[in-house]
Order: structure tokens, then C-alpha cells, then sequence
């Protein structure tokens, strides 16, 4: 499309990670002032352009926040606004978008570089890019294993295993569940131990592994059903390998915006997964 | 933004009339393929743009349909496509967005112009326009009162006024309803008499006439809640009017996307409101 030269805070770039999708703002030196308000409305649907996010492009040292641990002020940084003007640490999904962003626009100089983000540096790798469509791994970080719990979505009672992947997770493997029937389910309301997440909790639901995959549905805690989530497909990925008496494999996970790959390794995990990027736009004077 | 040489079918604009939106697609000589599939994907809010509807800007005759009565080729049509590809006939708010961006890009002379539609030959006028904002009238022909009916949203039981505008209302004024009450209403189901309206009916909800204004929700049949609705405007104004035992007049209808103000006078309706153009878009390849 373009390179850096010709990138500037007007001009803004929609893209999706298995349906999660994001508008990607180029802002190097933090020149843009991104209130809640505009947040808001740059990601309103019908009054803007829409998104379930904001990825902000900008260098770690013009955040103008601490910066976390082992982020250095050159790295590219990943600046992520929820859909309602609120900060947010990471997105698996957003983080693969921002990846083959930078990458697509000669940003950096190597297909392997750091991401910084709220939380941490993550190591990205990006397979086949081109305009439009990229693969992209990233290291998420090993799965703290909680232990096992109980929930439910709607009236199927579950059991699952509790996994921390910087937020937390319930992810309960179905014995026998075909994705016929976990795609027949209502999923209007989960719950789950609130002694075990206070904090509340984003609860998947997944078929028992076979020939290397599972699928799953998830339920994000103050959002409701979503297309995808980065993290849950990590969770998923471990208790689906847990639920068959393994602890390291290779799991792709089908959700209903697409398919990823997590490995989980004897150190960390590595989701793999697409990404689009679906548009260049210009915004109206006023909205930006 | 630009004038008519520089646009192209793969340049897209997005817009809303009372936040509903669309996708305004530059085909003067119909030269895109304009698939089922092509609308539908552009629609989708997660995986490209996302809106409510297409408005494809075309030369009457290169739209290859047969051409309703008082329409001639050389006549801007609004070729509108809903979400799902469907072809429809007219809409009340895309018409003034459509009229916008024409006055806006020099496509026509004078802000008083005929739009081509499958509902006809629309008259409208744009008001003080800049390329973000406008104001614009359209004429939406005479309201055709169909007589007394009974419907019900949710357990709130109505009675209301049919009103066919080339498509079928029941626009029932509560008497004392409150705006307040109004909005604290649910609005999931819409029930109604399937012997008035075999092919179904949108039914609008609203306060009694006070000082010009009403306020009115409105379930479109076969989608649901709306935030908007043109023709359904024009019925709950007509309904307004009877139920203050008045013919004609000016009113004021507030929806949740915003405020558009109805003149039923002796031979026609006139519907003025509000029309935003927010962004010019390039697609991906393979996109469009």
C-alpha cells in the first residue's frame, strides 16, 4: 500500500485477526491527542467507521506512561484502546495485526522483532505477508495452571481447567461434544466460581482434542460471545492437551471467525494465526 | 474531498443518515461486479467495512433493470443493496446520504436534483452541505392511510394507524407516554394483525404531539430495532397529526440516532434530516 514516509495519523487502516477486528492508527512520535471520546467514536459502528479496538502505532518512549519491563523507548509499541476509550495490556489477535502492520510498511528491517506492549514485550515472527493477508506467530508466555473448576453457559454444567495467560481463563473440554452441537448452543450467560476469579473470568467451551484439533466457543468476561480470543485459544489449546494427559503439543483451535495454532512447549506457548488488513481510510475533518 | 474525475469504483466513501449507514460505491457506467457475495462481505462489520447498506451511484441506464416510470439513463439512480445483497427499493435515510455525496463531488448543477430510485424518481434539496455534514429534503410522496390496527411490543399492548409508504407501517401514538418510558421499554418482539399486513409491517412507537415533536422507536420487519427509519418517520408524523385530529402540519421525530423533521402538507410528505459522510476508503484487492 504504502511505506512510513507517507504514513501520518490521518490516515487510518482497518484490519481483523479471526474477526476481531481493529483500526490501526500510525502515530510514531504520539503527536495524536486519542481522547476516550474519540476512541469512542471512531469505534461507534454506524456514527464512524467501527472496530472492536484501537491499535495505536507509536514508539514506546512518546507513550508518556511507565513503561513496563524490558521495554526500551525505540521499540514499536502497542498502544491498545478498547472500543469504549478504556487501556488495555494485550490482545493476542491484535497483536498478529500489528505485527504485519509494521511489517507491511518497512517499519522494521527483520520478519522476527519485538512488540511492546502494556503487557510486556511479546516476540513476534510473520510468515508470508503481503497488502492484504499475513500469518503471524507470537510468544504469549507460558500458561499459569490454576487448577480445576466448575461453571456453566446457560444450562450445560461444565468442569474446566482455571488458566492464567495474564488474564484468566476457564476453559472446560466437553467429553464427547461434537462442534455440531457446541455450534447449536445459546451461549447467552456464563457462570462460573467467583471465589476462584473475583475479577470475573473468560470462559471457553471445547470439544475433546482429535487429530490435532479442537473447537471452541468463548465467552468474554464483560463483553459476551465473541468471533475469537487470542488468549482463550491458549487456554484452550492447554486444557485440551491437559484433558488428553499431554503437556506439550501442537493444537489448532477453530473459532467461529477462523482457525489459529498454539504450541505449547516444554517454556512458553506460540499462537499462530492471520491476519487482514482490509482498508486504507481517510476520516473526516472533526472525527480525528 | 475530491471531484468526479478523481473517483473510482475501488475509492469507497462511508456514510450515515441518522446512524444509518452506508457504503457509497462510485459506478457511473457500471463497470463493477457487484456481487451477492461482494455486498455481503463489504457489509460485514468484522471481516471488511461493515454497514447497513450499499448505495452503488450509477447512471440509470447502465444499471440494466428495467426502469420504473419517470426515470431516464442519463438520471443519477441510487442502486441500493441491503447487508445480506438483496436489492431494495428506496430508503429514506440513504437517499439523503446519496444526495449528498453527488451535490458534494459536483455530480449535479443545482441542490435541487431528482434521484433515481427502484421506488421511482425521488425530488430532493440539499441544505447548506459541507464534506463532512448536510441537510437534506426529499420528497417521499403522500402518506396512504390504511386505517385503525392493533400490535403489541413485547406485553405492551397498542393500538395505531397503518400507513403505507410503498411499504407497509402501523405507527401507534401512546397516549401519555412519556420519552422516558419510551426508552425504558424493551423492543424485542413486534406482534401485529397478519390478516392487515400478510407480508409483515414495521411498527413504530411514539409520544403524543407536544410542542412539534415526537419521539419514536421503531422495529423493521425481518431485522429488528433500528436506531432509524425514513419512511417510518414519515408515518409516525402521520399518525402524530391524526391523533391531534390534524391533516397536515410540521413535526419534529426524534429516534435514537438522531432527529429528522416530517411536513405532511395537501399532496405529499417532505422528510428533512441530517447526512454525514465520515471517511473515503481503499479496499484491499480481492475485496471489491
Amino acid at each position: 500500500m504504502t511505506n512510513a514516509s507517507t504514513l501520518n495519523p490521518r490516515t487510518i487502516f482497518k484490519g481483523h485477526g479471526t474477526e476481531n477486528d481493529f483500526l490501526i492508527i500510525f502515530d510514531e512520535k504520539g503527536e495524536l491527542d486519542l481522547s476516550t471520546e474519540k476512541v469512542a467514536l471512531l469505534c461507534d459502528r454506524r456514527k464512524a467507521l467501527g472496530a472492536d479496538g484501537i491499535l495505536r502505532v507509536i514508539r514506546a518512549g512518546h507513550l508518556g506512561e511507565p513503561l513496563p519491563a524490558g521495554v526500551s523507548d525505540d521499540m514499536w509499541f502497542m498502544d491498545y484502546r478498547n472500543a469504549d476509550g478504556s487501556l488495555a495490556e494485550m490482545c493476542g489477535n491484535g497483536v498478529r495485526v500489528f505485527a504485519h502492520f509494521i511489517f507491511l510498511h518497512g517499519l522494521v528491517d527483520s520478519s522476527e522483532f519485538p512488540v511492546a506492549t502494556r503487557g510486556g514485550v511479546k516476540q513476534v515472527r510473520v510468515h508470508e505477508a503481503d497488502a492484504y493477508a499475513a500469518r503471524v506467530s507470537v510468544d504469549m508466555g507460558a500458561p499459569k495452571i490454576l487448577g480445576e473448576s466448575a461453571g456453566a453457559v446457560d444450562d450445560h454444567e461444565l468442569s474446566g481447567l482455571g488458566v492464567d495467560m495474564g488474564n484468566p481463563h476457564l476453559a472446560c473440554v466437553v467429553p464427547e461434544l461434537t462442534p455440531e452441537d457446541l455450534y447449536s448452543w445459546r451461549f447467552q450467560a456464563a457462570s462460573f466460581d467467583t471465589a476462584m476469579f473475583p475479577e470475573g473470568v473468560n470462559l471457553e467451551v471445547l470439544t475433546p482434542l482429535q487429530d490435532g484439533r479442537v473447537y471452541m466457543r468463548v465467552v468474554e468476561r464483560g463483553v459476551g460471545e465473541t468471533r475469537s480470543c487470542g488468549t482463550g485459544t491458549v487456554a484452550a489449546a492447554t486444557a485440551a492437551l491437559a484433558a488428553a494427559n499431554k503437556k506439550h503439543g501442537t493444537v489448532e483451535v477453530r473459532v467461529p471467525g477462523g482457525a489459529v495454532e498454539v504450541e505449547i512447549n516444554a517454556t512458553t506457548s506460540i499462537l499462530s494465526g492471520p491476519s487482514r488488513v482490509v482498508a486504507r481510510i481517510e476520516v473526516a475533518e472533526g472525527l480525528l
